[in-house]
């Protein structure tokens, strides 16, 4: 599976990887049908053809391109940003405030940010539904985002660490803006940041009950 | 929208309550092909008539005991207790550990009996797919239980502490059994409240950053 939305075709050798005119274009074309068909269906039902067909193209260039549904999914959900970037950006600075770094990210870069958090809750349905893709949510917050700030700041424990962040992450992406929690919804983000910084940052710096 | 699992068939006065032999069984069995339907094809999908025909019965018995889908549906992923008689057993007591007390009822109650856990997560992904499903959610889970326990507490902002205790739990619920982060899983029921009960704690009884 494609980890990054990488601009390359899937298996092409680097030294081919100069970009022809117009296929920026039909990648975002496709790109753009994926979304749509994901939204409108949901993953199970959409077919890597009708995606072909409403970018207008062959079924084998989305292949080319892609490699399959499931790594077309990937890319279609992929943040616009490099999650290894962000981790040393959050991770980079006062430990004391690595918490606050880290939420206001999310807030700002996610929740606050309407084509990111369409990707966000995208990704987060279809977790819900297709179990085959849990394994994706891990990957892309959990072992590409936060346990890489939970090593970086030399925390022990990170993997548990970096998931009791997760599940207050991503409660609090689906309680805002699947659920629609009036409350949460009604809060701004520097209020949100605050309320919810300081759970991250016992989970990442405070010492675990156990050995 | 029937708001309790009552065992009173829709509209049937106070005096008519008495159970016919075999009633129970019938609504029993009608509420087992319910989570059937609604796990294999999810909530969109499953047809009333569909599951009146799994039970093998009419389906206007699944209309006269339940209503609708949508209170068949409630009815499936109904929690084997009463909401309010969980909140007062939450609240009451000493409110320095009233987080504590929280998450416990939560891990022992939900996550790890399999009957509860099922119908938890049946609820959580059928809210993520279907908007029209965020409403059950905000009650079952932020209206019935979150909320109650902090006004029975005495605590300011009942209804933005309640739901950052949602989207705590909830997440918690969504990491642990539906993408079932190996760090959450791994870790046994003690374990998690010691972890997560301070973040409760806090949510329900720390100053807020606002009026």
């Amino acid at each position: 599976m494609v980890v990054k939305g990488s601009d390359a075709p899937v298996d092409e050798p680097a030294a081919r990887r100069g970009r022809r005119p117009g296929a920026s274009t039909t990648r975002d074309e496709i790109l753009a049908a994926a979304r749509r068909q994901f939204a409108e269906v949901g993953f199970r039902r959409a077919t890597v053809r009708a995606i072909a067909a409403e970018a207008g193209v062959d079924p084998k260039l989305v292949g080319h391109w892609f490699g399959g549904k499931a790594e077309l999914f990937v890319a279609s959900v992929q943040l616009p940003f490099d999650p290894r970037v962000l981790a040393m950006r959050i991770a980079d600075g006062d430990r004391a405030h690595v918490g606050e770094r880290l939420v206001a990210a999310l807030v700002h870069g996610v929740l606050e940010d309407a084509v990111a958090r369409g990707r966000g809750v995208a990704l987060l349905r279809a977790v819900a539904t297709e179990p085959q893709l849990a394994p994706l949510l891990r990957r892309l917050v959990v072992a590409e985002v936060l346990t890489p700030v939970a090593h970086a700041i030399g925390a022990d424990h990170a993997e548990v660490r970096a998931s009791l962040v997760a599940s207050q992450m991503v409660g609090l992406l689906l309680m805002r803006h699947v659920v629609e929690l009036a409350p949460l919804t009604e809060r701004g983000a520097d209020e949100l940041v605050a309320l919810v910084a300081p759970t991250v940052q016992r989970y990442l710096t405070a010492e675990l009950p156990f050995e």
